[in-house]
């Protein structure tokens, strides 16, 4: 309790514990590991009632800042960030989700979700870069649209429409700085119309959760089946919207199923609510066509949201959204008051360039070719390795759910294999809800490690986890 | 009335009054011209207190929505933004800051805070990104850092420490969105921690008042005279931070007086305010060394904010802050929450090529030189055109303040220029109190119009004010 006391709260009622702990945890205060007193014990000590510290812990937790464990004590999470005060390394800074000593002595790393950069078409895109500085009008370099360049969103438009049978209209386009960017300008757009709750999926990325979290929202917890999101259990709350990823769900990778898309669509019609569609790979699907966008179902309804931080590179901070009508006033004033579309008129000429000229699809055949090895080659090194580990999620996209056999310590296993330098998330990292009942597993983002040494990694991997699990048994 | 109570506001107090207000004029539903109706007949309809929305009313005029003038009704200023039906033009929805109707018929167009595009150093910027890409770490197209690429963050600490003056390590270094991108995530910082209220001077640009209210703060407008921004009344409020533009005040063109730099950083220091200095253009000055950056006077109140919007061009979307110890993390988070740093890896690589080359400093002479001439041609052609015009605040930057002489109508000089082709702001666009007794102005961008018409643009400007004034007089 001297740690949270310390920090001189002030503390009025549950929103501002849950701004004080939030910060507290962010700025690195309360520590990854740090034991959250009993509520009983911190609410006699700050003085509030315990069901305001256990509604506080509960926002807390769905925001991937506190892991609430069956029978165990609250902790603080790890919260990836850098420290201000590190020295500057440009090698070991650049990967944002990676514990960076972890990192610095790991032989395969499977974290993050980065896609490979070392296929990152730089020549393309230096040319595309020349060209578009020689033939734009110049006065695309002046004080854009808050929305973006045109011609990019018309590109995107053609091309969302063809690819993902997104019903796109330019008008509705806005360029984002990544999937991120998107997230946080539509919730800000919400909070600012009065909406007060959002459901995630569960398990999902803590990063999207902390986002909307820290923007004024509540975040609610849908529990994700071999079906996709539970739309029934959608229907029995009282969200105000949904962030989805329906066409392969992250991190389980499944498949929303066609009549949870045609309820996840009426439902939201029904109850007017605001659908945030998370399309971060739909372009990359193997084993049959894409699972077209759930869009089109609603457009009124659907916002739907794409980045180019998996075909091309995070470091491009490139995205964008379709958004409804209803919603476009309330998405450009946000972009407005943060000061204008935060992305490079000529970065945005360039990716027009590419997509037009039909380079970017191109590339996109090429990545998903490879991937797809990728994926082939992870499968087979992993069959046998024994017995109850399943290769789950991996018709599309980048990353594996490696289900482990039941009786396993999930973190044992990441910690063992983290001791022979293999790096990969664990399942719970991404959950809301946790119980003793969980099924472990590993998240395995294979499309991450450079082309020239996938193939020793997969290796590495395999044998890791068989030496991994021969050691590790639930506690 | 009608139209206000036809929104069916959910009024509560003055913050639901000021923000429902606010997203009326912002999305148009209150056109610009709109005669709002007095505080009594507000409050009675309303069902509020008349100080509630007198106080509503002032803060919105402060950020620029709606002009209280002496004597006269309070009316929605215009608000330029572009209406999302309308068709995709690139080069008639460039101009963010211009009525694209009116900016379509210019023959000179002198509004907005564009530099000269044409000049922007596409050669240069495409091989940068060239080398940028041939030359980086891979891992730099990665998800990053939040506050931006290191190797940019070494590269302005040089410069900014070479040629401004600032104290500026790069660990509390922040790339940021342009100014805007900064002056948000700063704001949102300030509310974030507890602050209320920000001041800013008057006049200064709408647009920033804008992101300080929207993003909750109260703003309080400090009078500005021939010495800068007064000290003194700023020691008299009750502020928690400060917007300045001492190097090259906007749109006034003054320098902060010595004293008054010394004043500032010492009332900061005693009140533990946080002072933001917009350093838009200080590389631009005309006539002697540069004024230093303020923020050497105190690292830990005084955070400094610049931008390669004027040195290169607005499209970039590309600035930096140099933040104080005790405001890093609160920054940092407020990134993490938008999602993450919003500046392309690759365009940050290339502008730190560009600085740590030295082409950056010659790109910034050869400018300099440039507006040196514009300016004296200016200054020249404006020279006798009726008595009483004075062309002030040039020694450095962009712009000019041309003062009117006393008896005459700025707003109807402005619409007479308009009528021959010719664009320029009014002074009370940039003012947020106004009374009869100002002095009427107008805000010449003589940075804009592109180098081949530049000397024409003046000429034209020169003829039509003459034009203009002969038939002009005060109400």
């Amino acid at each position: 309790v001297d740690v949270l006391l310390d920090l001189r709260f002030p503390i009025g009622g549950r929103d501002e514990l849950e701004h004080a702990l939030r910060q507290a945890i962010m700025s690195g205060a309360l520590p990854a590991g740090t034991e959250v007193p009993s509520t009983r014990t911190l609410a006699a000590e700050l003085g509030v009632a315990r069901g305001t510290v256990g509604a506080a812990l509960d926002q807390l937790a769905v925001e991937g800042l506190v892991e609430i464990r069956h029978g165990a004590r609250t902790r603080v999470r790890h919260v990836p960030r850098r420290a201000p005060a590190v020295a500057l390394e440009p090698a070991a800074t650049a990967g944002a989700t990676t514990d960076t000593n972890a990192a610095a002595r790991a032989v395969a790393d499977f974290t993050g979700g980065d896609p490979d950069l070392t296929q990152f078409p730089a020549s393309w895109w230096a040319s595309a870069v020349r060209r578009a500085l020689a033939s734009a009008p110049v006065a695309t370099l002046g004080y854009g649209d808050p929305r973006g360049q045109p011609v990019l969103r018309e590109a995107l438009a053609r091309y969302l429409r063809r690819t993902r049978g997104v019903v796109a209209e330019p008008e509705r386009i806005v360029v984002t700085a990544g999937f991120s960017g998107a997230l946080a300008i539509v919730a800000r757009a919400l909070a600012g119309s009065g909406s007060s709750s959002v459901a995630v999926e569960d398990p999902s990325l803590w990063v999207h959760r902390s986002i909307l979290g820290r923007s004024g929202l509540a975040v609610t917890p849908i529990p994700v089946d071999a079906d996709g999101v539970m739309t029934s259990a959608l229907a029995a709350s009282a969200v105000d919207a949904v962030v989805v990823t329906p066409a392969h769900q992250t991190p389980t990778g499944v498949t929303l199923a066609p009549d949870r898309r045609a309820a996840l669509a009426s439902w939201a019609a029904d109850r007017r609510v605001l659908v945030i569609e998370d399309d971060y790979d739909g372009e990359l699907r193997y084993d049959r066509r894409p699972v077209p966008a759930l869009q089109a179902l609603d457009t009124s309804r659907i916002l739907y949201a794409g980045t180019a931080s998996k075909s091309l590179a995070p470091g491009l901070r490139i995205g964008w959204a379709v958004v409804p009508d209803e919603w476009l006033d309330a998405v450009v004033n946000v972009i407005d008051t943060l000061g204008g579309s935060p992305v490079s008129a000529i970065e945005q000429l360039a990716l027009a360039d590419l997509v037009d000229s039909g380079r970017y699809d191109r590339h996109v055949r090429s990545m998903r070719a490879a991937y797809r090895r990728r994926r082939d080659d992870l499968v087979a090194a992993l069959d046998g390795v024994a017995s109850g580990v399943r290769v789950e999620g991996v018709a599309a996209g980048l990353n594996a759910l490696v289900r482990l056999p039941v009786d396993c310590d999930e973190t044992a296993v990441v910690d063992r294999l983290g001791d022979d330098g293999v790096l990969v998330t664990p399942l719970r990292r991404f959950r809301v809800m946790s119980s003793p009942d969980d099924t472990p597993g590993i998240v395995v983002n294979y499309g991450a490690p450079y082309a020239h040494r996938i193939r020793d990694d997969i290796a590495t991997l395999a044998s890791a986890l068989r030496h991994a699990l021969a050691g590790s048994r639930r506690r």
